[in-house]
C-alpha cells in the first residue's frame, strides 16, 4: 500500500535472511540519498525480522540479495514538483532487483520491497537458489521444522512491478500550532510518509494559538508567541535534511491575515489596534488580524518572507489566507479610510489588495505563492496554487480559470471519518453528495474538466488539524487512515475497492509500528492511564467497539487548547475495526436466505461484549476519568442483548418478509428498536458503533415494529 | 519504589490540574540540574496525566502547587560517591514541599512526587484548598461526576517523607559490547534508572565481540573492532551530560587483558601473536589476550587512558581484568622466558604484573581503578575497588582486607530470574545457599564485618550481560526487575517483603512506561511479528504463563551474536505475572481446610489457558518461526486439563492426608502425574511455569501416587 500501477506476482520467494546484501550501481549510485536510503534498509530489515544483520553493501556487480540500479543522480537543488519517482522491482530466482532512472525512484522501490517482507508460512514456497537464504542465514530456523518444510523466517514473494505517481503532489498539511507537536513527533510523520510514497509535508506553522518557528530577524514571535513551544532554525534545517533524504518536500505555511493571532503579541505593530495582543487558547476563528493598510506591515513582511525563503528550499510558500472574518478592519476608522481611499469594497477586496502586495514579496524571495481557497478572487495571478478545503467544485473551478490545485476537502482526518470515506473521494471524481446537492437546487453539473485542466489539478494533500489531538495521540489519529488517502493519490483511479483497501490496510498499520510509530501503543498506554491500578484488558475490549464522536462535536462544553486529552474519547481510534467487521458480517449474514443462516459466531461476539461489560462496569464506577463513560456501558448491554435475542428468532426461521415463519413475541419487535434506537445514541462523547448493526438485526425480526426513522448515532460532520 | 526510609500517609490529596505550578527557592535554585529537573516536571506529568500544562515556574514565594526548597549550589565537580541525596517531601494542605540541602535530593524528591501522581478514584478525598485545584484546573473533569463526587483527575495523597539511600554505589553495568545498544537505548535506560533512583552506570564498553567506542588516538580501535557500531565521543559527551542532568554517574569499563579480542583487528601488537585477528562472534570465553609483557602495550595503554580519563569525568575507571584464561600467553616462548625472567609463576601473577602496571596508568590519569573479583591479588593496593561477581563471600573477603567493594553476583539480569529471587539478596547478608554450601564442606561460615569494614561495601550493581539480548528487548530484560534490585540498594534493610514488592513494581512497571520505555510495548511488537497477518490476542495469551529457560540456556543449539532474536522465548518477560499469580493462588487455596475450599476462580484460568490453545494452534502450524511452540501449547493442554480435573477431585473433598474423604478414581493421581511431570519439562527454549502449581493441586489430591523426585522445569542456573 498504495497499490502499485502495475503488478504480477508469480509463486516462490526471495528468503530474506542474516547473509541478506545490498549492492548499488550506476550513475547514481552515489547519490547522498540512496546510500542513506540503503544504510536504512539495514536498520529497517532488522526490526521487521529480528535478525541482527551487519551492512553488507557489496561492490558493484557483485552478487546481493537486492540489487539497486539507478540511472543517474539527482539534479543538485531541492526536490521539486514533478522529480521522477517511477521504480520497478523484480523479485525472482532468489534475488530482488530495483531499478529506477532517479534517486527518488529508488527510494520509493525500497519501500514497496521492505513492505513485501513477511513471516513464512508453512505454504512459503522459498527457493534454494540465491543470496539470501546462502551462509549463515540457512540456519536462522534454530531448531525449527523438519527438512522438506519451508524454513522457519522471512521472504518476499516472487513478483513483477512497474510503478509510478498518479499525481505528482501527495501531502499532509500538518497543524502545529493548536497543540505543539515536537520535533520527535513530526520525525515520526515523516517516516510514516516515506513509507506509504507521500512527497509534501505542508507544516501549517502559524495560527492563532501559536506561532512554531524562530525567527532570527524577528526573535519575539516564538518567543511571545509559543508559550516556549516552538522549532528552533537548527531543529528546521534538521528536519528540512531529514525529509529530504526521505523523498519528502517541506512546505511551510504562514497564514495570513487571518489565523494570525499568534504574531501580534510580540509585533503588535501588525494588528489593527493599540496592544496587549494574547495568544489565543480557544478554537475557533478569530478577529485578530494583520494590518493590511500600513507600509510597515509589508516591510515587516518582506524581512520575514526573505528569512524563511532562505530556511526553507523549497519552492512553494504558502501563505494561508483562509477564514478571514474582516469585521475588525470593518470596526477600524482608518481601514475604512484606506479602503474608500483605494476602492476597496469590502473585506474580500482589501484581502485581495494584501495578498497581491504579499505575492510580490513572495515572487521576490523565488518563491511559488500556494494559498487556500478564499485567496482566489479576481485579478490572482496564474501562479499561485490554490490548495480547496472546499471542494472539488471550487477545485475545478480554479483549473478553469487556469490555476493549478490540490484538494484537501474530503481528507480531514482530525474529523475522525471511517477510512472509506476518504478512500471514496478522488480529485478528479464530483463527489456524489454535490452532484444530489447541484441536481436539488437544479444548478448545473460541473463538466469534465479538459486534458489540459486535468493536468492543473496537482494532486491533494490530507490535513490534520490540532484542536482536539495532542503529541500523545497524533500518531492514532493519522494511521492507519493516511495510508487510504496515500493510496489515492498514488495508486491509479480504477483501484477504489474498500475492501481490498481495508485488508491491506491491516497489515500496512502492522508494518508502520516497525518505524516506530506509535498509533496502537500510545492508545494503549492512554487506557492504561485511565485504568489506575486495575487491568486494562476489560477497558480495551469495552472500547474496541466504540468511535469518538465525528467532526469537532468532542467536550462541546469546554472547547480549548488547554483542555485534558485524557478521556476515553481521546484514547480510541477514530475508527472501530471490530465494529466495522461486526456490521459487515451482520450484512452477510442477513443477505443469506432463510434457512442457511448460521448466527454462531456473531452472537459470540455479542456474548463476550456483553459479558465483558460486567467486568468493565467496577473500573468505570471507581476511575473518575471513566465514569462520564457508564451511560456507553448500560447502552452497550442493551445493545448486545437485542442483538442476541435477534439473532435466536433469525436463526430459527423469524426473519422478516413475506416468508417468515416464526417471529418474536408480542411487542417484543417494537419494543427492542425503541430500546435500540435510545442505545445507538452518542453517549457522552462515545459512539457506539455496533449499533447499526444491531438495528438491522431487529429490524429483520418478523413481527410488528417501529415506523419512525432511527437515529443512528451521530452524522457526519 | 524504592521504599522510602521514613513514609507516613494521612487522609486527603492533593490535586493535580492544569493549574499546576512550580516555585524554586534556596540558595541552589538556579543550580543547572534543579533548572532542568523542573522543566521535566511538566512535560512528565503531561504525560502521565493527559493534560497539557504549561511550564508555569513562579516567583520564589509564590504560592505553588509544588514548592522546592534547596539550601545549596553542587560543588562545581563532577557527581562523587556519597554526594548527599536526602530530601524530604510533604504533601499536606493542597501543596507539595521538596526539601533538600543539595539538588541531587531534589531529583531524587521529585521522582517520589511524580511516582504518588495518581487518577483520583472514587474514594480519593481531594483538599479542597490549594493550588493544584485552582483555576482552569478546576474545571478539567469536564463532564464527569455530579457534585459531592470526587473530582475526575488526578492527585497525589497527602504524605509526609524522610528520605535517603542506603548505600551510596547503586549501578547498572550495561553490556554494549555482545550485542550494541544504540543512544536512545542507553537514555531511555538512564530515563528509568534516575526514576529508581539508581546513580551509577558502569558502561561496559569493550569486549571480545565489540569496541563500542571512538578513540581519537586510536581510531582503528572502533573502526576495526565494532562493524560500524559504535558510539562516537560527541554522543558519549553528551550522554555523559545526560546521565548527569538525572543524577547519575557514568563509569567506563575496558575490559582486559582478558574479553579483549575486539582491541586487536586495528591494533595487533597489542596481542601475543601475528595478525589477522577478528572480532569474535560467539559468546563466553576466549582467547585473544593483551599481551602483557611488551612495553608497546603500557604506551599504548597510557595514551588511551589518557584519553578516555579526559572523556569520562567520573573519578573511577574499570578495567575488568575478569575470566582471563592463560593459555595464550602459556603457550608463547616469548611470554614464558619473560614470566621466569621476572618470577611470575603463572597466569594469575602476570595479571597482577599487568594490573599492578595499569593501576600506575590510571593513577597518573588522576582515577581510582575499579576491577572485577579476578584483580584481587596480594600485593593489590587499597585504592583499588572490587566489584564481585562471584558473592558475598568473596566481596566479605575483599572488605576484610581492607578493600572497597561492589556486589553484583545475584543481580544478574541476564538470567532470567524472578524478581523475587534479585530482591532476596543483600550484600550484607550471606545467602542461605552459602551458608549450606559451606556447612556441607565444613568450613567456617564468614563472621560479621566489622562496622568499619561494613562501611567499605559500598553497595551493588545489577548487571545486563547482552549474549542473549538485543538492543529490541533490552528494555524489557531489565524492566520492571531493576526496579526491585533498585529498591534493595536504597531503602532500609528491613523492606523485603515480596509481596507488597511485586505489588508496588506493578505500579511503577506502568509509570514507568511514560518515560518511554518499552518494556510491555517492544515485547508486543515482537509477537506481533511472530503472529503474522493473524490477530496477536491468543499468542499473547498463550505466551503469558511461559518463561524463558534461565540462564545461558536459550537457544544452546547455536550461540553467536547474529542468531536472530526473533523467537517467542525472546518475546516474552523474563516473569510471568500470570504464572506467579497462580501459583500463589493454588498455594492459598491449599492452604485452606477442606471443606472451606473453592477451586471456581483456579478453574476459570485453566479452562481459559485451555481453550485459548485451540485458538493459537492454528498460527502455530501457520507460522513458521511459531512451530517450534507446538510442543509447548500440548505440555500447556495436559496441565491445564490435569489441573481442573484436580481441582474437581479436591472441590468435592478429595483432598489427600488423614482425612481425605473421597478421592480420584484407580490410577488417575499415579497417571496424572507422570502426564504433569513429562508436561513440566522445557519444551524447547519455555518453561511452562504454572506447571508446579498444578503438579502441587495434583498430588494434593487423595490416592495412590507416583513416588519419584519429580522435575519442574529448569534448575536455576
Amino acid at each position: 500500500m498504495p497499490w502499485p500501477a502495475s503488478v504480477s506476482v508469480q509463486p516462490g520467494a526471495v528468503a530474506i535472511g542474516s547473509g541478506f546484501s545490498v549492492s548499488v550501481s550506476g550513475g547514481g549510485a552515489t547519490d547522498g540519498r540512496v546510500t542513506a536510503a540503503v544504510e536504512r534498509i539495514f536498520e529497517r530489515l532488522t526490526r521487521q525480522t529480528g535478525i541482527p544483520l551487519l551492512p553488507r553493501v557489496a561492490a558493484a556487480g557483485q552478487s546481493a540479495t537486492l540489487t539497486i540500479v539507478v540511472e543517474s543522480k539527482d539534479h543538485g537543488a531541492p526536490q521539486r514538483l514533478g522529480d521522477d519517482e517511477r521504480y520497478s522491482l523484480e523479485c525472482s530466482n532468489g534475488r530482488v532487483r530495483i531499478s529506477a532512472d532517479r534517486p527518488l525512484g529508488v527510494l520509493r522501490g525500497i519501500e514497496t520491497f521492505l513492505q513485501l517482507v513477511q513471516e513464512n508460512t508453512s505454504s512459503t514456497e522459498v527457493g534454494s537458489k540465491g543470496a539470501g537464504s546462502a551462509g549463515a542465514g540457512s540456519t536462522d530456523a534454530g531448531s525449527a521444522g523438519a527438512s522438506g518444510a519451508t524454513a522457519a523466517g522471512f521472504s518476499v514473494p516472487d513478483v513483477t512491478i512497474r510503478d509510478e505517481p498518479r499525481f505528482e503532489w501527495r501531502g499532509l498539511s500538518l497543524d502545529v500550532s493548536r497543540h505543539f507537536i515536537p520535533v520527535e513527533g513530526v520525525r515520526r510523520t515523516l517516516d510514516g510518509m516515506a513509507a506509504v510514497k507521500l512527497n509534501v509535508l505542508h507544516w501549517h506553522l502559524s495560527d492563532d494559538q501559536g506561532f512554531r518557528i524562530e525567527s532570527k530577524k524577528y526573535p519575539r514571535l516564538a518567543q511571545e508567541g509559543s508559550d516556549g513551544m516552538y522549532y528552533t532554525q537548527a531543529e528546521v534545517r534538521g528536519m528540512i535534511a531529514y525529509a529530504r533524504e526521505r523523498g519528502i518536500r517541506i512546505v511551510p505555511e504562514f497564514d495570513m491575515p487571518g489565523h494570525a493571532a499568534s504574531w501580534l503579541p510580540g509585533y503588535p505593530q501588525l494588528g489593527t489596534h493599540a496592544p496587549p495582543y494574547q495568544i489565543v487558547r480557544g478554537a475557533g476563528i478569530f478577529g485578530s488580524l494583520i494590518d493590511p493598510t500600513k507600509e510597515s506591515t509589508y516591510k515587516f513582511l518582506d524581512g520575514f518572507v526573505g528569512e524563511m525563503a532562505k530556511l526553507f528550499p523549497d519552492e512553494y510558500f504558502h501563505i494561508g489566507g483562509d477564514e478571514v472574518d474582516p469585521k475588525e478592519w470593518n470596526q477600524n476608522t482608518r481601514i475604512r479610510a484606506f479602503m474608500a481611499a483605494h476602492r476597496l469594497a469590502d473585506g474580500a477586496a482589501l484581502q485581495t489588495y494584501f495578498n497581491q502586495r504579499l505575492l510580490k514579496i513572495v515572487t521576490r524571495h523565488h518563491k511559488h505563492m500556494e494559498g487556500w481557497d478564499e485567496v482566489l478572487t479576481p485579478g490572482l495571478p496564474k501562479s499561485v496554487v490554490i490548495q480547496s478545503w472546499r471542494g472539488q467544485e471550487s477545485l475545478w473551478q480554479a483549473a478553469r480559470e487556469g490555476y493549478q490545485g490540490l484538494l484537501s476537502a474530503g481528507y480531514y482526518l482530525d474529523l475522525m471519518q471511517p477510512a472509506s470515506k476518504h478512500y471514496a473521494v478522488d480529485p478528479m471524481k464530483l463527489p456524489q453528495e454535490t452532484i444530489e446537492r447541484l441536481q436539488k437546487k437544479n444548478a448545473p453539473i460541473p463538466g469534465a474538466l479538459t486534458p489540459e485542466q486535468q493536468k492543473l489539478i496537482l494532486g491533494g494533500e490530507a490535513a490534520m488539524w490540532e484542536e482536539l489531538a495532542t503529541a500523545e495521540n497524533l500518531d492514532a489519529k493519522l494511521w492507519p487512515r493516511l495510508a487510504a488517502i496515500a493510496e489515492r493519490f498514488w495508486s491509479p483511479e480504477s483501484v477504489t475497492d474498500p475492501v481490498s483497501m481495508y485488508q491491506r490496510m491491516a497489515v500496512t498499520n502492522r508494518w508502520l509500528e516497525w518505524l516506530g510509530l506509535t498509533q496502537r501503543s500510545s492508545l494503549e498506554l492512554m487506557r492504561m492511564r485511565l485504568a489506575g491500578d486495575l487491568p486494562v484488558g476489560p477497558l480495551d475490549e469495552f472500547a474496541s467497539v466504540m468511535e469518538p464522536v465525528k467532526g469537532y462535536a468532542r467536550h462541546a462544553e469546554r472547547y480549548d487548547i488547554f483542555v485534558p486529552f485524557n478521556r476515553l474519547v481521546d484514547a480510541i481510534p477514530p475508527e472501530s475495526n471490530g465494529a466495522r467487521e461486526f456490521r459487515e458480517e451482520v450484512d452477510r449474514y442477513l443477505a443469506l436466505p432463510q434457512g442457511q443462516r448460521d448466527g454462531a459466531a456473531l452472537r459470540k461476539r455479542l456474548t463476550e461484549w456483553g459479558q465483558n461489560i460486567d467486568r468493565v462496569r467496577p473500573m468505570l464506577q471507581t476511575e473518575t476519568l471513566l465514569s462520564e463513560n457508564l451511560a456507553a456501558a448500560d447502552a452497550l448491554a442493551v445493545l448486545c442483548r437485542a442483538g442476541e435475542e435477534a439473532l435466536g428468532y433469525l436463526d430459527a426461521g423469524g426473519s422478516g418478509g413475506a416468508a417468515a415463519s416464526g417471529g418474536a413475541p408480542g411487542d417484543w419487535k417494537a419494543r427492542t428498536q425503541t430500546a435500540v434506537a435510545e442505545a445507538a445514541k452518542r453517549k457522552g462523547d462515545l459512539l457506539i458503533q455496533i449499533a447499526p448493526g444491531v438495528e438491522k438485526l431487529v429490524d429483520a425480526v418478523a413481527g410488528p415494529g417501529v415506523q419512525a426513522p432511527k437515529e443512528t448515532g451521530e452524522d457526519d460532520q
